[in-house]
């Protein structure tokens, strides 16, 4: 079978039952081959082969339209919709991107990245649909580890009332990222153990149609199946057991590891290359295990991404009862941490920046209303962290900064970043989040203040005159080669390190008008809403001139840091010729 | 009964049941009392007296700790922990807030306002109970209206995981704040027509221990059962019917209309004062009906909140099936709505900006990555909204303007608002928010334009000099104002109604620059990450001075507007002093 022979979904509509099963194993030898060079979601996209072949063999696409949760396991449904190349051909690997995007194909109808969406946002394509008098077939694919999100509830709850078609298909690997956690996942086990017919059953107490598919890897099981309920005229949950990693023996005795993963060596799934650099995942973990072995009240928690946070299965088992994983739950996270913090103990939530963005209220209501003294380390926060549109770091100083109350602390290096911490959980007076800095660690090699309870006091690591450089977090060592090529021209800037995104050091600022006559500010994150702004207008009414550096509100995807950086003038040879021309119109 | 003899749960410990039930009445007639003068949630505290009573009765608050999810039913609690006076004593009356609040009470453990969060802040304190070494009780009481968010769900499915003491009441008055929406529903119906014994069971499904209570206003019944659970050593749901509305046959029939109401006649249920002045909700429904009309692609959908947004039961009537209410459930609203304008109709979600904030995600996300052209119409958005500190609507224009892609319109009149709404819809090019103006409507009689694709251009209302105003949505009257009153002295003021809180109308803004020295910025919401900032940012670096008006980053409870603004000098006298002192220093 020439997999490049299939162009569309139309390809395989005459196939029989076995050219479907040669082609899944067609596509799944060439999927290992293209993931053993670029790595990628490995696991969840094995399982998902012949689910991905029945579907477009069953139904219609793009007329009926599939949505896929997370759309982290669509490379299979991208081989079969005219993307074949990108599959197969190493020239053409980079072609397509890790998640569904309608810009790519008309077979995909949203770019998808967060988890537990695809079932609202297929009700929308239903129910508009229903308000358009049409009849083709709405499709969502969520996997099991999704449904622990409140907004995958909240679809289900809502698509029970839809009362036309709508066909759910839940994907259950028994595997999260991580192992699974929370109530709900114990129920699966027990419908998986009885064939689907133990009460009680999830699917049905939130008012849907329920059948049960054992055999989610079998491609004749899942034909017959999307044939039976092809047109149905109500909503129904097929509950499909998949294998994570199907087909391959390391991705299937490793699914933790092999979820996500890099460049591997396909006989051994061995990692290509072995990055033995310390990151502040490491660091974070290691800080956090020495915290809490010395107080018994010290929590890590995360919302399903253990691994992104340093937390390893061996350093999850040191840290036993004090490690908690709530399931890809942000909302429930914070909320936790909340109470747990009202409630004499010292909770860390550690999180990716992205998907903080999940429990924007509970940081102001169950947080920060009740000044709840959290720890909050925002991971990927940063140019430097996940560049995929769906997961830009950008957005957390606008975020979190402009919630009151919160103080958001942004670490230079290694050292301030291990200060702050520590003092974020020590401390029992504010919710305090801290920026880990992106890229490569950086060491300073500096001592830091292990108490930072008085506010917004920036640190001046240079004092000079007309020029003041206030360079916060990852951004820092930018401000600190802008000053020294600005020194080049004989020109002594001050270099100021914020150390609080969250609010001013007005003093100092006041301070720096007597004998400066332009501030830059530098941040890693978008402008709008983002620290410079604040420091613009603080001086608004006053003489001092300010520029203001950071990215521009967009969304961009799949994007070269350095590019990025140097489109933005984010570099210390295009700042100092704006602040060069600057001092020289004054 | 004297009820002001109760000055803590100590003082019902030894009472008998028979005590406890004229205790319950004495209580319930205190509160109608009370609310019929002041208004308040009716309905819910109504439904709850008996439950308060016998929590108290059995268990040992504050070493047991209660806590009441969205909080609006903790009316009967505060009297019974040494608030009694502010609901026996009108010169008390304005003692209390309507919502739990730690600053009152060491038996208030949050200030909570939204819902759906109270089983995960409770589950909190059960665990760092447990990290502590501790065994006290810890109880969460939620309404059957807040299971349907996510972050209940979440909540619950955590809780079922923690192995040891939790109590978690589910009230269920078969109403949230209007009729229950989602197939969630069906299951609460069943199981309450079962007696708790009917197959699918919800609470089993999600993990937990389940018992059914019918008669949940019977407060012997609550005292056997709430005796049985008393240091229970797992999680347990009591699923507990109540009567909203209980025992005022106005209430127990417009469950609705009381379940928050203003000042009413105690006889006969009718409100004190009718006001009949039109205001933005009917305005809204009755434009979105007449749209309807026209187009069936035109849904309404609310979160649960139809009569906050003007959509009364008659006017959803009218709309049939092109309304839809998902439930409190705003992650759904959006992402839905996402879905809905992608199949080709054309949602609007009407939603109370404090409420938004649970779906800032689903914004960044589900809309704005994918374009996805919906109508967002924000209510209350305003100083001179809600002003409870959990439901501030303060801080929606940092949230939705800093999201690349979304327009964010802020309409300075009811002509101008509707103009904006209705482009909102009938545009498929952004996905569009509008504020509603907040306070009184105001009509200009104008005529304003039927488009505003051209995105950022700001509407220059009268050409001045020295100074321009740029003025934002509600807060035009007061840029009005302030150039009026500057014309006393002889400055020709520029007045600029921007309609754009997303984005800068950057040629308009380097034109000022020929003739203007001030440029002053008036909006009605934070200033950090708002759009006087993005003013500021503009002009950093050049000679044109500053002035951003707005609200100071700090949440403030129980606010009176005037002084408010007043204290941050938003006032026209004001701004012309501090204008003036401007132009005579430069």
């Amino acid at each position: 079978m020439n997999l490049n022979d299939i162009h569309s979904p139309a390809d395989i509509k005459g196939m029989s039952v076995e050219n479907l099963k040669e082609l899944s194993a067609a596509m799944r030898q060439a999927l290992l081959t293209k993931l053993s060079a670029t790595g990628g979601h490995v696991g969840p996209n094995l399982g998902m082969i012949e689910m991905a072949v029945a579907l477009h063999y069953v139904f219609d696409s793009p007329v009926d339209k599939i949505v896929f949760d997370v759309s982290h396991q669509c490379y299979a449904h991208k081989m079969l919709t005219g993307r074949m190349k990108a599959f197969t051909d190493p020239a053409h690997y980079g072609e397509v991107s890790g998640f569904t995007n309608p810009a790519e194909s008309a077979h995909d109808f949203f770019t998808i990245g967060h988890t537990s969406t695809g079932v609202s946002l297929a009700g929308g394509l239903a129910k508009a649909r229903d308000m358009r008098g049409d009849h083709e077939n709405i499709i969502a694919v969520v996997g099991d580890g999704s449904l622990s999100g409140g907004e995958a509830f909240e679809g289900l709850d809502y698509a029970a009332t839809l009362g036309s078609n709508f066909i759910i298909i839940v994907n259950d690997n028994d595997m999260s990222i991580a192992p699974n956690e929370g109530g709900l996942y114990e129920n699966l086990r027990l419908l998986r153990e009885s064939d689907g017919n133990a009460e009680p059953n999830f699917f049905k107490a939130v008012g849907l149609d329920y059948r049960y598919v054992a055999y989610g890897n079998d491609v004749a099981t899942l034909v017959d199946v999307f044939s039976s309920v092809k047109n149905i005229d109500h909503p129904v949950v097929l509950h499909i057991c998949t294998q994570k990693g199907k087909g391959y023996a390391p991705a299937e005795t490793e699914r933790e590891h092999f979820h996500y993963t890099g460049p591997f060596d396909l006989p051994t799934g061995n990692p290509r290359s072995m990055d033995e650099r310390e990151d502040y995942t490491d660091i974070t973990a290691d800080e956090l295990l020495k915290m809490m072995a010395a107080d018994p009240t010290v929590a890590a928690i995360t919302a399903g991404t253990p691994g992104a946070i340093g937390f390893t299965p061996e350093r999850r088992k040191a840290a036993g009862k004090q490690f908690i994983d709530v399931g890809i739950a942000e909302q429930e996270a914070v909320a936790l941490a909340s109470g747990m913090a009202k409630g004499g103990t010292k909770p860390c939530f550690c999180v990716v920046s992205s998907f903080l963005q999940r429990a924007y209220d509970q940081l102001s209501q169950d947080v920060s209303i009740n000044n709840s003294p959290i720890s909050l380390p925002i991971f990927y926060g940063s140019i430097y962290g996940m560049n995929d549109v769906t997961h830009l770091g950008w957005f957390d100083i606008a975020l979190v900064s402009n919630i009151p109350g919160f103080v958001y602390l942004a670490p230079t290096c290694k050292e301030e970043y291990i200060a702050m911490l520590r003092w974020s959980i020590k401390q029992n007076k504010y919710p305090v989040a801290v920026r880990v800095p992106g890229g490569k660690v950086v060491s300073s090699r500096r001592e830091f203040p292990d108490d930072y309870s008085e506010l917004n006091r920036y640190e001046v690591t240079q004092r000079g005159k007309d020029v003041a450089i206030i360079a916060a977090g990852s951004f820092y060592g930018i401000g600190e080669q802008t000053a020294a090529a600005l020194k080049e021209d004989g020109i002594e800037a001050t270099l100021i390190n914020p150390r609080y995104l969250s609010g001013l050091d007005e003093p100092l600022l006041t301070e720096l008008e007597a004998d400066h006559r332009v501030v830059v500010t530098l941040e890693d994150g978008v402008l709008d809403g983002g620290f410079g702004e604040k420091i613009a207008r603080f001086y608004g009414a006053k003489p001092m001139e300010v520029k203001c550096y950071g990215i521009k509100k967009e969304f961009a995807d799949r994007y070269n840091a350095a590019e990025l950086a140097a489109a933005m003038r984010l570099r210390p040879d295009l700042i100092k010729a704006d602040i060069l021309k600057q001092l020289c119109k004054l």
